[in-house]
Order: structure tokens, then sequence, then C-alpha cells
């Protein structure tokens, strides 16, 4: 059986599975699932292009590995073959360990639980299944593999899930300004002894990198309707598990019901031999699907979240720069009482948030610029205007959010 | 509050809702419903990027109508106002009356309740609840309006849906070769009366049109993968549906646990108040929801074709040029019978069909080219060469599909 | 000194120089003159976007030609470095011994010298200078390298110079139809033997390309606009080498000069040292600064073509199914001599000619398409309809083109 | 006669001409001379697919104009369809008044003579040919036009030509970071009062615009290699130019000897009635035909430097961060005069010059932001972070270029 494979690629044309153990994680139910978790959540309320999955994201990620590995190699550098492989594949399960709704739904179902520690758990499940085929790529993960670069073009401030992320991001929203030259990044990789460096004349793309990820957090990641539309997800979440654990049943499938009822730690992923299935079990349709579900809950604050957060009747949402005081918030509470909201369904219907974003971590893991004496430069350092500085700056945003006219279901 | 709407689409690049009733429209929980369902069904087990819905394509048919009736109103026609608004009001509501997965669901769950008919129940009740305010639109998608121009606009071989479909299709399943210049064949679209016609110097726009529509077709549409993954979730909701006929628990929203349970035809739409409601409720995240919830069912033939379809584990599919006989079913049903497969289990593991493409149908409806001396011919008799004439034959295939190293759960 | 050279091409992204052999053919003052050559001569008439050059399309076709060779050695087949090299340099080269505005200048200066032919005395002239290096990339061009595969990949109905130039021209005159899935088609190619074939599910993609070089012959290649244009400029060389053949003192660089006042043949070119140096001396831009220099010339034939090519007031041109008889002839000529044209200057004022047009040469070098059961058919025979058949069809058109509202300067 | 007319754009699709005037004007000698000036200039030398011109830029730049002005009118602005006439005429011909290679040439033969004031006075004279159907479209151009935003969508730091060049070098260069949405940044566009501003919501576009504007300067406009090429071209056209003054005959057409034999200043356009058709006399094709005919010339210095151009043998370029020295400079001369350059030939081998580079202009005409309260601001005052005024930094450069291994031909 041929286990060559070419998947169409709207963003790059064609990706290849370029070997058999990359075939069988693919084909692998573990990875299956990812083709149902949209990369981001619920920003198709802004961008109804947004639909496309971890699974092809990993997929790109992946496919820009395997295009930066072998251009390390045509500048001089040895990487072997099995380096290859394990490269692309630690890449291509970066993302494994993602719920639906990634951050509204950890936080609420699996509070403390961080997701990478989840894809650990699951990598070196897969790896058992397959025999220890993916020792190497999970030392890589991990940053345990002696040649660090495999690392940092797996997790840093210049890795292969940024950039494909950012250019699949622009891509399916459509916000074409913060498109990324992947194909010129990757080219402009180096290597100084086994660390990832950027050559000075790519100095201008890893500015424009970084200036388009601050675009598109502003125009995408942080947009005020999504955040509204997540605050709600979070509302009606937190609410459905509180009525959950009282022992109210709840339309779920049974994967679903299950972390709605409990509160699992990392711990329990190692120990409870099925709770993996579970967790596999998620995707984005058994929020969905409950949410529906739960639009005819006879708990009244259930019932109207659902429904809103259904017919994209959401909250109102206000930024403003210093924490939302009573000044502010005393007047939508009034507005929402009268709307027949009770103290204790107040926090439903009104919260507070803070937001911030920057584009450059300039501390820990700075991006390292090969000048052409030779000398390394943080790329701060390297440009010859205080942009990139600027970009160190981390802007901070308050909010409120409220349900306007909301009328209580029941 | 102003309703003028910018939405940004990747096919596009902008998408704009030009009138408060087209506002309305988009903010109505039967639009906001077809975010819920995608376009091309199961097509992402073969082109992971497939995944836009049909809320998208609707906004895109209304934004091709835009544009092909201004450029109409610059080559001298009268449009009048009103009737921009209600032909675009029009298109974006066409596909209404479909459910999830649309073909697949319907044949089984809806005989003989064809969607365009449940779509036009939708909008007269629509139209009732917007005080009449879709009258002239309701006339033009039923061909009653007198410039039947727009009817054609709307529904025919060279409409704004077609035109669309293939153009977003061919982006999102990144099979650039079906990509079609509809900007061009748009401006390429004129009136012979009330008749909408080519100009002859579109000819070859539109050939490029019809040879793109078939390489869809076999491309995409009627990909082999896709129809393997199609007969599984047919066989898996007649198994479902029987099932739950018979009194078995399953597990299901409201809504299509509803549908599940009925055989509605379309008088029932219009006499049983709330079952648009109902159908209203149906989307995407049902069928996969449930498809989840069954893989642990008792019986095991659900439970085993829902887990096979879950992990991508899909039937074989072969095509041929004439119906399977028993030479090749034989084979296939002693392989499956020493699986474990009984005789009544049989059924739901090998099936056969057809399946048939032809680009374009001369009889009805033919594409009416505008000469220069001003006659009209009939796209096949314009083009210089028999390239559309071999586009009028049905080409018809059949396969057999059956399940391979099958398992069954219990 | 690094010769490994990125080159930006917005139709690719990126071309790769992978060698010093192709770093120095490109740098090589016969390759460089390919920068001053448009790829479409006198097409930006009517489309003002099409100024590539036959330097960037055979950088695009050589990078094309890497990409389907690296995808035959991923099929297993084997392909030495050297031949590798060597095919790439022979489709680099492939156009060397076009002069400017192709087909109109060698009709009219060196009728009889086909391009094909001067390309290979100046491969073997370049050889010679790089000590042999060119030797089987010679072979490959002329047909007599063993592996004739080699040969097909650089000139028959599937190799990487169509597909370059469909890609490039469609890219750059902005005519999407004729864009074609250059990616695919490559992944598509196999060997059959020595053979180069198309694998089965590549048989749409071939019939979208030969359908797309179809509609680029007639909305490009062919415009009518296009063919007025192409039609002055061969009568005004014409009544340039006429008049320079008289001893008449004419406006043009050296190089220009020679090949206006003499006749060479194919022979000239391979014992008069200097010559192919001459050649080399042509480019577009010794046309154009010519007719400006031939606009206040005292011929008033000469003038006015000149300026009215300059200031794009083209003659009119019609298409007709059969050639223009007296009927057609008779009333232009009477406008015409009403315009104080001579009968001896009516030649340059009205000309009648033909073209013609078919997609796919059935007879010679038929594309073969490997069926799964491994047999070889032609693609004609490949296809479920006879839509490919069609293609075979010789479209011929007449036409004829006369100034309007001529006024001869002088 | 229809002059409505498409053209075909590889940037933008389709660009309409809307009216007759537009038509006129683009049919007009002085236009047409656009189709045979680069917009680029020399830049193909580095970039193979910058050929675009003008003509085309001048096209777009009209398209972005009507788009703008349809955008304002939506949002409620009244512009009277003249006005619309006016401004899309107006920056059609805003750069008519340019020369072959711009900055270089003029530099050279038209010192002191700004292309803007021969655009004026160009503009002025089609006025006069057309019985002053130009009167309100030259008012626009000048500033004098009451309503000022017409003036600032002409020519300010926000203006069409810019968001035209710096879409349409990206696209042909292929230098995908520095594109920018010039879709959104028009829907972002309003007015206040009769200036031009920017919705607050478009900060973030605005930012991105004038980041993309920085890299295509260090990426394109000032590219080393570009750079080279340009001093090379100036000093091959000083000494053409000093010898033709010294009454040498060089090859050239009249009107491209006319303006190497004589220096004009801004009144001879207007009180010498024939200077302006010698200068629409002039484009590329002058410059390269008389550079190849000048390799053969009798002077050393003007032959090296032509076939050095023409072959792509170009200086080394240096930067340096402050002017270079004779520390610098000594080893160089040395090396030239070993070389064989006399100290009179030294200035045409070896030059130093200075270029600088910022993206946004504080101080005069800053551009404004509309915030949601109606308060206008500097956008370097509206942004969240420094980083805009990190780009109102001046970066200077300084760089050395010299001849290596110049063997000087006579």
């Amino acid at each position: 059986m041929n286990k060559r494979k070419i998947i169409n690629d709207p963003v790059y044309g064609f990706i290849t599975l370029s070997s058999d153990l990359l075939f069988d994680l693919v084909e692998h139910p573990y990875f299956q699932r990812l083709r149902r978790i949209k990369q981001l959540g619920l920003a198709d309320v802004v961008y109804p292009g947004a639909l496309h999955t971890r699974f092809h994201h990993a997929l790109g990620a992946m496919h820009l590995m395997s295009l930066a590995l072998k251009s390390l190699q045509e500048k001089g550098h040895l990487i072997w073959e099995p380096e290859l492989e394990a490269a692309q594949a630690a890449i291509l399960l970066h993302d494994l360990g993602h719920g639906p709704f990634s951050h509204v739904l950890e936080s609420v179902l699996m509070p403390g639980v961080a997701h990478e520690s989840v894809t650990l758990v699951m990598m070196k499940d897969l790896n058992r299944q397959m025999d220890g085929r993916l020792e190497m790529a999970i030392q890589m993960f991990e940053g345990t593999y002696p040649r660090k670069f495999f690392h940092q073009m797996i997790s840093s401030q210049l890795d292969m899930d940024r950039m494909d992320y950012l250019k699949r991001d622009s891509f399916y929203t459509g916000v074409i300004e913060g498109s990324i030259g992947a194909d010129r990044l990757i080219k402009m990789l180096d290597l100084s002894g086994d660390t990832l460096v950027v050559e000075e004349k790519g100095l201008l793309s890893i500015e424009n990198f970084l200036h388009a990820r601050r675009l598109m957090y502003w125009q995408v990641y942080l947009h005020k309707t999504l955040l509204s539309a997540q605050a709600m997800l979070t509302l009606l979440l937190q609410r459905a598990r509180t009525l959950s654990q009282q022992g109210e049943e709840l339309f779920a499938t049974p994967d679903f019901s299950r972390f709605l009822k409990n509160t699992f730690s990392l711990i329990d992923f190692k120990v409870q031999s099925d709770l993996l299935g579970s967790f596999n079990g998620l995707d984005d349709n058994d929020v969905w699907a409950s949410v529906k579900g739960w639009t005819v809950h006879k708990d009244p604050v259930l019932a109207t979240l659902s429904k809103m957060l259904l017919d994209r009747n959401l909250f109102k949402i206000t930024f403003m720069d210093s924490p939302p005081d009573d000044m502010v918030l005393d007047p939508l509470r009034q507005q929402l009482a009268e709307s027949g909201i009770s103290p204790e369904e107040m926090p439903y219907f009104l919260i507070t948030g803070e937001t911030t974003n920057w584009a450059y971590e300039k501390e820990q893991d700075p991006i390292q610029v090969k000048m052409k004496d030779g000398s390394l430069l943080d790329i701060a350092d390297a440009s010859d205007i205080p942009t990139i500085d600027a970009l160190t700056k981390i802007v901070r945003k308050y909010y409120v959010c409220w349900g306007k006219n909301v009328s209580l279901r029941g």
C-alpha cells in the first residue's frame, strides 16, 4: 500500500506526506479528531471564512517544517533523514491536546491543565502504540533533543507553528494585511551552532512578520465581537457546569458530560486509562449540539444564553483604558435589573475583563540575527529604527461586556 | 443604528450589505443557521479546506447578483432600486431549505420533500414576519415576476448561485483548475427583451465555465472517497432511523430526534406551526454529535458505522461501466460474511449505486448567446468547435462500495 | 563566490538557480538579452500587463523542469544529477534564438530561418565557450539523448515550455480563465519506459490544460487587436527594409541596420563569425526606437505607419469565415484611395490573412495516458466524452485589416 | 462609438473607463507614451517581473480613485458627477511629466525641472486641445479646487497614487510582504469637513500601510543592486551628454538627441512650442537603444559603461553608516588605477552617495484619524504603541559604488 500522499491546501497548493510514519499519524483517531476542531474557535462570528481546522493547520506547519529543513540542508547543514521525519512528526502533533474552543473550554472545564501537557500525554500514548517510533519527536517537542534548533522551530517566537497560523488565519479571515512572506522567512533561516538565527538580509521580513502578528491580534484574535462571543460561551459553560454538578441532567454527548460533571487534573490523564479516550471524544460539535439542546432547558439563564449565542445575538462590549468601575457598571446593572435579571443571575449577563497584546517578547527567547560580520544580535538591536522596541510594549485594554435587551427564557 | 455592513470574504475581498432589509435577513435565525451547514457536506474528508458554509455562499451569490445587476444598469437597462434589493434578497435566501449534508439527509429523513419547497415555505414565513417586505423577492424566486431574467439569475444554467459555488468550492478545495472568471462572465451578461443572454465575445468564457463545472463534478462533487463517505452516512442514518422508529432510544438533540422518529411531508411544513422551528434546529453539529454518541450504542451495526466514519476509516469504492453483477458482488459478500456480517446486516456494508454528470443541458433552458448581428443562438450552436455538444453527453458511472476489514462493535 | 541564487517571481514565488552552470548561463550576455524581449511582443496593446520577458519565462520553465524531475525521482525513477542539470540548462536556453517580436520580425528580416535553428547555433557557441559543459543539454534539446522523455519535457504537447507560458501569460494578461494547475499537472507526470506519460487520475487536468490553451489562443495570442498591430508592424518593417535595400538611410542601431539591409540564411549564422553577435544585439528597444525615429522620415508610408502604431491608432480588422473577396475588398480600396493612398501604397494599408487554432494535435506526438491497468491510451481515447476530439479540429479564420481614416504624413 | 471600456489588470481584475473624457485622455499620444515608460525604471535588474509601466499604474490609481469616491458617497458625502470625473482625470494624468528612468534622467538631462511641473504644462496643453474639459481636474491637481480632499487623494501621504504603486510594485516584484489592503484602506477613508481623514477602526491598516511602504523602500526602491545600476546609468548619461555637448556625434533618436545636446528649463517648455512634442518622444526605448549603440562608440568610458550595464555586469556597492572617507576610497582608487583607469576617468567608475528613507513625515501633511468621539488625531498620536513615531525617524545610509574588474573598451 502506497502511503505517500498529497493533500490539497488552498494556502500552499499541495502538502506532501513524505513517510509512512507521517501517514500513520495522520490516519490515527487522535489526529483525525482535529478535523472537527476549528483553529479559531468562534472567530467565524466576525469572519465567516475562518472555519479552518487544527487538522489543516498542523499539516501546514509540517509542510513549512519540511521546507525549512530542506533549506537548511541546502545551506550546508547536516540534517539526518530521521531528524527530518521526527521534526515533522513533532510539529504535526503539537496541537493534539487542544480541546474545542480551546481557551474558553479549558478555562471552564479543565482549569490548571495546560493543553501542551495534554499534547505530551497523547504523544507518549501514541509512541507506546507505535512501538517507540516517536521517541525523537517527543524529545524535540520537549526540548531535550541535543540540537536545540529543532525545538525552536517547533516552539519559539519564530516557529513553524506561528508562521502557518498567521498565514492561514490571514488567508481564511480575508485580513490580507496580516499576510506574511513565509517562503522568504524560511529561506532567511540559518543556524549558528545549534541555535536558530535569521540572516541579516531577512531583517525586514522579520519586522514585517512581527507587525503582521500584532495586526492579527487586534484585528482578529482580540476582536471585540469575538471577545463578546467567547465571554458568552464561557458564561454558559460555567452555568451548565454548575447545574450539572448540582445533579441537573443536561443534554450532552457522554464524553462531554463526563467533563461537565468532573474536574480533572493532569494526573488524572496519566492514571485514568480511559480519560484520554473521552478527551478525544470532545470536539466543536459537542459544544454546538449542547448549546442547541440547552435552548429549551428549564433554567432561564442557560436557555437564554444558549439561544442568544446560537442566533448571534451577542453581548455589547466596550473597551476602556482602565478597569471599569462602578461609574461604568452601575447603570448597566440597573438596566439589566429592569430587564428582570436578579442579583444572582447578574454575573451571567455582565462581566469585565482585560486583554493584552504584545508582538515581541524581548526578554525570553529573543529572535537572533546573524549579521554579515558573523556576530549575533537581538532583532531589536539589529533594526535601524526603534520599531521593534515599540513592539515589545505590552498594550493592555479593559472591557465590560453585557447583555443588552435580554429577555429571560424559561 | 447603522445597518450597512461590510463582511470579509477571502474570495471577493469584501461583501457589502447594502440595505436594511438585507441586514435584517442576515440577522434572522433562519439565515444564521446556515453558518452551521457546510456547503459541501462531507467533502472535507478529501479536501480538508472545504469547510465553507451555505451562509458564506449565500452572501457571495448576493454579491455577484449586485455586481451583475449594476453591470446591466451600466449597459443601459433600467433596473429599479426595489428590484435590485429583491433580487439580492431572493438569492440570499435561496438555500434556506437545505438541511445538513443535504442530499444524504434529505433522502433518508425527508424523502419526497425538495429543499426548494422548504426554502419557499421559509421565505413565505419570513415575509409574514416582515410584513410583506419579501413579496417581490418571492415572485422572482418562484419565477412569477414579469421580468423573467431575475429568475434566470437566481436559477438557471448561468445563475449567480452556480457562479459563486464554482468559484468558492474551487477556492476552498484548492482545485484551482475549477476556477472561473466570474468577473468577466458577469460583464458579458446582457438582456434581450426580458431574457438573460451572453454577449458573443463572452463565448469562450462560457465554454470555460462549463468545462470548469464538469471538472469540479468529477474532481470534487463526485469524488470516489466522498461518495463512499456519503454512502456510509446514508447507511448509518437509515439504521438510526430504523432503530428509532422501532422505539429504540438514540442520542440526539430534540429537533434531530423529531426527524429521526417521524416522516414529514411538505404539507406538514405548512400546517404544523412548529415544524419549521424544528427544521431550523438542524445543522451539521447534530449529525456529528449523534454519530459520536452512537459509537457506544449497543446496536453493533450503528456503532460500527459510526466509529468508522468518525475515524475516516472509509468503505472501499470501485467505479465500473455497467451495474455491478453477482460476479462482482459475490466475492465481496463472502468476504463480509467471513468478517461476521450476517445476511440481515449485509445491506449496511455493501451497496451499489450510480452517478451521472453532464455539464450542459441543451434541451431545457439553454444558454443563449447574442451574436454581433443581434441574433440569438444556443451556446452549443455559437461555438466554433463541437466541444459544447460534447458536454451535453451524460456520463454515467456505476459503483460498488463496501466495508473492508470491518469488525463489528457491540 | 556563492552562485546559488534565488530570484523573485510573482508567478511561483521564488526560482532557485541550483548550480554554478545554471548561474553562469543566466549571467551570459546571450541570456541577459532575453530581458529585453517581451514574451508576447505587441500583446500589451490589448493587455497592458503583458510585459513579461522571455528571460522570466525561461527561468520559469527551468523551475517547472526542476519540480517535474524531482517528482519523477520521488516516484522511483532514477535521474542522475548531471541529467537534472542538463535538462534545466536545455529548457533555460530553449528560446535564445528568438528575435524581438518573434514571428513578425522573423518573417520580414530572416525568412526561412527558424528560431529553433538559431537557438541551436547559439547553444553550440555557448558550449564552445564553456568547454563542453552543455553537451548533454544540447543532446536533450535536439532529441538525440537516449532517454527521450527529457526531450519531451523540453518540447512536446505537454512540455515545461507550454506549462510556463500558459500560466505566465494568463497571469500577466489577467485572463484568469487561461490559468492552469501546473503544480498538479506536474505531479501527474510519469514515465513508461523512456516515454513521458500522464497518470489516469490526471486526465481532467490535461483536458483543462488543453481547453485553457485554446482559450488563450483566441483570447490573447490571436486577439483581433493584436493581429492588427502585428500586421502594421510587419508592413512597416517591410517598407523599412525595402527602402533600406534601395539605399535609403534609415535610423537604426548598427545591429538592426545590418538585418534591415541584408537577408541572412541559417548558413550565414554558422560561417559569419560576428553575425551571432549582431543578432544578439537585437531586442525590442531597436524596433521601438526605430519606429519613433521613422515617424519623421520623408517616406510618407513609413512615417504614417510608424506614427499610427506608436500612438496605438490601429488598423480596423474583421474576421470572416472565407477568404475576403473583391466584394469585401473593393469598397475598402476605394475608401483608401479617397484618403489619398496610391495603388502602389495600397498593399501597406490593406491586407488579408488567415489564422488557425487547434488545441491538440492528435496525429504527431499524442499525449499518452497510463491507465490504472498499465495500458497506454491517447488522451483523446481515454476521455469519457468526445471533448478532446473536438479540440483536434482546426479552426481557421480569415481576416481583412485596413487603415481607417489614414492621412499620409510626409 | 462606444467609449466605455474595460481593461484587464492582473492587480484588480478589471479597470473601467467610465466616461468619454477618460477614454479620450487614454487614447491621447501623451498618455499612450506612458506605455513605454516602466514604473520602476531599472528595478528589473533585481526583480525580473517589475516591468509594469506608468500607463498601467495611472489606470490603477484612477480605479482606486473611483472606488474611494464611491465609498465616500455611500457614507453620505455629496460628490457630483463632474467632480468624480475630474478627480479620475487628474490622477490619470498625474505622471505625464515623467521621463524614462525618471530620477536618473531628470537629474542629468533636465536639472532643476521637476516632473510635476512638466505634468502641469502637459495637462494645460491637453486642456487647450480639449476645449477646457480639464479645468476642474487641473484645479484639483494644483490644489486650488475648494474642496481640498480631492487634492489630498491625488497627492498626500495617503493618496491613490501611493496606494496603487505600493500594491502594484509589490505584485510585480513578488515582494509580497509589501502588499497592502487597498480595499480596506479605501473603505476606512472619510471626510471631516473638506479634509480627508481615516476612521479610527482603520488605524491598524494605516500602520500596516506605512510599514509596507518602509519595507518596499529598502527591499525594492533602494535595493543595493538597483542603486548600482542607477549610478551606472547616471554616469553613462553624463558622459554621453558631455561628449554630445563637445560636438561628438552620438547615436540617438532625434528627440533624445535634442535633450542630450541642450539643457532646458521649465520656461522653455512653456515657450518653445515643439518642446513638449520632443519630450513626449522620449521613453525607455531611447535609452536602451542608445546604450546599445554606444557600446561600439570610440570613447572607451562610454563604451565600457554601456556594455557593462547592458550585460548586467554591475558595479559593486557597499552601504556604510558615515560618508566614505579616504580610508575606504583610496584602495578602490588604486585598484581602478591598476585596471588602467586614468584620474580623469576615475569619477565614472567610482562614486559615493547617500540615500534616506522615512516612512512617515509627521510635520507636513500628517495623516489624521477621526476618533470615535469625533476628535481628530495625528496618526502617530492615535496609535497605542510608539511604532508610528519610530517610522518618522529618517534612516540615512551612505554608499560607495565602483567598477570591479573593469577593462576599458575603446
